[in-house]
């Protein structure tokens, strides 16, 4: 599959390209930073530019021909930063428009668990809570794409288990590397679209639970 | 008309307040600040706390039994600001759950000329514009509200001249007092619903206008 990843460049970003190209898709990865190339380039991967402030028809162009696109940008979450805004919800919306102008029809947003759940948002980091609803809200009701929003907790640097668990009860964390495994996956499992999954640690094996979802 | 005021405080609520109730309806000022009460009191207006950051649910009651939802607070459009979020967002939103949980089928946005489209929103302050952006598109297409959405060029404390331009095509300014008194006028005007009328200074009364809309 031929996909491209927006956010390449993030700690989740960078995990989900390695592996992509592990799992033999033919992958670029969309990064801010031209100065972000190189560290791509060394390992045989092709980049593009991806400006989530410019235009969603000069981001389709880059995304013509791709089947599908992972949107793992992220802002950081910071309060008191425009970035949320601008990134984490219109940024994100201007790649589901560019992924529709351009024809590609699967999508996989990274979020956060509970986004969809104003009740259970974290206070210290509402904003950025605000922002992953209306952007997974465009996803789902404003667009045509073959989305699935993939939900995980806290995120960790731990290895990954291979396991997590989605019944999306309780919070808890997640390795980033179960997360990449999660959007690769996914990828690979139809049964995956028009789907939200939360994920934390757990017993299942990741293709297990998303193909059980 | 029973209408409540969400901003009723505000630069442009006070002069909706004012405006209504000369025009003979009933209207409750929903306030922020209980400190605000008594600037609304002593005008014989009676005045309803507002918690914009708390549940739709909580705001529901306080609309109970309102033929009208007139929706005009802002947080300033600072950038850097999480208030943006928070309010001029994900508030409006709520107040927009709310009038449907209690039943209130009209409502009137006091949103900003070309929120609608991101290629005119004003570099300054894009944040302001991606949050109104969100929160109408909310009102338009996941309510089953009766609303209104009026947008305003460039606010100015001049006096009202009573009249307007409503053909969207360049940007200028208007008087807060006109905006509020198109706020009066489209409530009454049912082919105002489901429309988006951008305003400035112009040549028409406001009634004529908003009428021929």
């Amino acid at each position: 599959m031929k996909v491209f990843v927006i956010g390449a460049h993030g700690n989740v970003g960078r995990l989900v390209v390695s592996q992509l190209k592990m799992a033999g898709h033919e992958v670029t990865a969309g990064i801010r930073n031209p100065e972000q190339k190189s560290d791509f380039e060394e390992d045989g991967i092709k980049t593009a530019n991806v400006d989530l402030l410019g235009k969603p028809e000069s981001l389709a162009v880059s995304l013509d021909e791709f089947d599908a696109v992972v949107f793992t940008a992220g802002s950081g979450g910071k309060t008191g930063d425009d970035m949320t805004l601008l990134i984490d919800l219109d940024g994100a919306v201007k790649s589901m428009q560019a992924a529709e102008i351009a024809g590609v029809k699967r999508y996989v947003m990274v979020s956060a668990m509970f986004a969809e759940d104003r009740n259970r948002w974290s206070e210290t980091i509402k904003p950025y809570y605000v922002a992953k609803f209306y952007a997974d809200e465009w996803l789902r009701y404003r667009t045509n794409l073959d989305y699935t929003i993939l939900e995980p907790g806290a995120l960790t640097f731990d290895e990954g288990t291979g396991k997590i668990n989605t019944d999306g009860i309780e919070g808890g964390a997640i390795a980033r590397e179960d997360v990449a495994s999660a959007v690769v996956a996914s990828l690979a499992l139809p049964n995956t679209i028009k789907k939200t999954i939360p994920m934390v640690n757990g017993t299942t094996g990741i293709k297990d639970a998303l193909s059980a979802f």
